[in-house]
């Protein structure tokens, strides 16, 4: 199947079904703004639950909810007023904006032209003779924009605030709070999950480049004369793929494969926490259905990375839809930002070591993208299978990831049927899983509905549960159907969402016809 | 205690243990923002999820999520732009700037200014000589004015976007997309969690009235000529205290007591379905912990209503702090949004009877406010106890409502006994408990910084569990403890939280000093 064809593909069931469609549609869209329906909020719940889960509950890392609006010091301290910026043209003929860094790489097949700065930037615009994508017109000389949106805060007042691009920096205007409540200890993380706004010249790819999009992010402060990681040993092992800055310098492809712990003795990951960090997230993503084999991690070369880093790797997935795509940075921030609120506020941000020396806590920061992660587990639970009758599109969710666990179905309309099903409904509420009640249609069209939806298990409420009480459990992966009396449902939907075979729920059916 | 004590009390200790605090404090505040730290961040979403689980999840509701910047369209139909504003007034001498009603009422006690319009808020700003509460200055005349935050969308455009002061908007411009996802059938909801933000001229009290907030909100679409609600009998013996349009134009204070079957049949309240989120949002309030004689149901006089409301009552608490306050809004406001999106898109919004006629839906909603609820879960769990040898704040919150569930903490830091207490830790985590590693300073020490961030249950690990691996625990209610074995420990914190007697879950030892 072409690129092309699984990205329209997805596309069109996402606004079909309720994950996501352009916001705003009924006035015509916005580009860069995205709604989730129902299916799709309920997944990207169930994925930042699991972020959670893997970055904050087992670790015992506190957790902020910080504004969106923020004061205009904040961001001018932190360097963003300064550095948060784009090089735009503007068409001298419709009016429309345009990032020329990505109009020279469409044109080109350069890469990360960003990096080379302003002047090779309009130089490139110039030699290859790019002109505006829509309408043929000359392009005006590319100037830096700030990306940031910007309002006024008040309604008669004159103060300028900014929506954040970013959380991070929450978790460092707020360090000395989160640190006495941590009874002033280092190494402790912030972790925050929140709305953030970037006013992107000319988004584009959908899901890929929003201008308001979610972010999960974690700062973990640390000494830096002390910076051993208790957690490394818990990831050492794992294998991660990564593209070093030397061999991003070199233009290789290819990455280098090792272990989180001889990445970290080799210095090709600087510090044990994001060695750590990294680790953890390679594990995140394959429990999004992710493996390890399109996962890579590729160094920002020294131009590339933002103002207050000294190393960052991306962590990359490759997709069917758009090749490999950034979903995380992982960040060494160093000392910059606690540095830079210091210096803009006037508030200490040292804290003691026991020796009685004081110091700025360094910060590593791992920031995953959850717009982009949606997608990406859309994208790979997806399966179009050809069953001879008809194509079948399937989202193959891991079961506990799924928007809906269960959905619940009478045969028929009629014969009490729906009434016996809707009290194998509540049984089903009762557990606490995410349920759905299906009526409409045969029952097969509600089969293919479900799958659609990546829903794992369906539960049938036919004549015979009505007789005898026996119920008929399908599993969206196998399509194999197997028969359980209603007194055992909830201790077998307990065994198949701790991750039990289906097979084994109980006695198995002939094949149905699908 | 004094109303000014309890809430100084709680903020100091929101501020100390992290609950939250005024945002950007490091550069002076900016009034009408709050930052929530590790517990208040916790304790926020435990009561989103309760809002979830009543709301939405038993009825198989629908969730969105719409972006919180918006094209100017959306607003300009939906009568936001002409009529989402404010009596301000600006000091002459000082140019602060305030909302002129607010003034009035602090001035002459009367109530519900905004209602009687600018006509009267001039003249009763004149006749009551009133100056600017700052500097003394002499207040212009007031303007009425846009209390949205702007701003442009794109870096390089000018298109004009507005920060949604609702989350009502979504659901109605994405009507159509979400009937289609529910095989065009009403009655159905949509429902929404997120920031949305009011640009307040002078906002004032904390928690009570930010500039960026967090609201939970559903709109149930129905048939006007079929406005049954098939689920009225779940909540209709049910009491709820109300303040009728009748009574309120009258000054009646005192509440009148009906069932919700009886609000419906008396039209007292309008809808059936309307009865029904009022008595869903009773019990919500009591699961927080609010009795129902602090609750009632105060309806806007039409004057008081907004523009697209045929019936508003508002959800009020009585607290200790503010007295009587809003958490929510349950709203009529008929087929006021569909039309207007109609007529602004041209997109038709009418749906289909069974008998071939079209109707636009009608829609009820309820509308809460979860800072607001945050706080009052907070002020409703508060105690301050007096020992004897010192006052000890204990926050009694519902035992799944906590911040944290289980604290883990060794006696002492030697002799092994921290490592034990991680092994414990361990399997309080496997459980999939929100638990915290307390290790510092006097284990009563520890027990009252437990108390005061309402953690219900301590388990203890001293030199018995390191030989026989007794364990014990400790109720922050009752300040009692038992001896549990460590093999025991996962199905004595099942039954703790399934809502089991403390005292049930092993033997009662001595007394503590506390």
């Amino acid at each position: 199947m072409s690129t092309g064809n699984i990205y329209e593909s997805i596309t069109e069931v996402a606004k079909r079904r309720g994950f996501f469609w352009p916001s705003f549609e009924i006035y015509g869209n916005i580009a860069g703004f995205t709604t989730y329906g129902d299916v799709g909020v309920k997944l990207k719940r169930n994925i930042e639950a699991l972020w959670r889960e893997n970055f904050v509950r087992r670790q015992g890392f506190f957790e902020i909810e910080d504004p969106i609006v923020n004061s205009g010091k904040v961001f001018e301290a932190s360097g963003h007023l300064a550095n948060f910026k784009e090089h735009a043209t503007t068409c001298s003929q419709c009016g429309r904006g345009f990032r020329a860094d990505h109009l020279i790489e469409e044109k080109t097949q350069m890469e990360h032209v960003e990096a080379q700065g302003g002047d090779a930037i309009k130089r490139l615009l110039v030699e290859n003779n790019i002109k505006c994508p829509v309408c043929g017109g000359t392009l005006k000389e590319p100037t830096l924009v700030l990306t940031m949106f910007q309002t006024q805060i008040g309604a008669t007042g004159a103060e300028v605030g900014y929506m954040r691009p970013e959380a991070a920096q929450g978790m460092c205007t707020n360090f000395k709070r989160c640190y006495q409540a941590n009874r002033e200890r280092v190494p402790f993380a912030i972790s925050q999950q929140g709305k953030v706004m970037r006013n992107e010249v000319s988004p584009r790819r959908g899901m890929h480049r929003l201008r308001e999009f979610t972010i999960m992010e974690l700062e973990l402060f640390f000494d830096p004369q002390n910076p051993a990681c208790h957690w490394l040993k818990d990831v050492e092992s794992e294998t991660v793929r990564l593209i070093t800055e030397d061999m991003e310098e070199k233009g290789v492809k290819e990455p280098v494969e090792v272990t989180v712990r001889e990445a970290v003795d080799k210095k090709l990951i600087l510090t044990e926490w994001q060695g750590y960090f990294m680790g953890v997230g390679k594990r995140f993503m394959q429990s999004l259905g992710v493996p390890p084999e399109r996962q890579q991690f590729r160094a920002h070369l020294p131009q590339e990375r933002s103002h207050y880093s000294s190393q960052t790797f991306d962590h990359e997935v490759q997709t069917r839809s758009w090749g490999w795509i950034e979903v995380a940075g992982h960040a060494n921030r160093t000392d910059y930002d606690l540095n830079a609120h210091q210096k803009g506020s006037g508030v200490d941000m040292s804290v003691l070591r026991k020796d009685g020396t004081r110091f700025i806590p360094h910060v590593i920061e791992p920031s995953y993208g959850l717009d982009r992660l949606t997608f990406v587990a859309m994208e790979t639970a997806w399966e179009q299978r050809d069953t001879g009758k008809e194509k079948r599109n399937i989202l193959h969710f891991p079961r506990s990831l799924a928007p809906y666990q269960v959905s619940v179905q009478p045969l028929v309309t009629k014969d009490g049927l729906p009434e016996k099903a809707m009290t194998v409904y509540d049984i089903v509420l009762n557990g606490g899983y995410r349920a759905i009640f299906d009526d409409g249609g045969s029952i097969g069209r509600r089969y293919a509905r479900q799958d659609e939806v990546g829903t794992p298990l369906a539960v049938t409420i036919d004549y015979t549960t009505m007789e005898k009480g026996i119920l008929t459990l399908r599993d969206r992966d196998s399509w194999e159907q197997v028969n359980v009396h209603v007194d055992e449902l909830p201790e077998k939907l307990h065994a198949y969402f701790r991750g039990d075979e289906f097979r084994s729920l109980g006695p198995l059916l002939q094949r149905s016809g699908e």
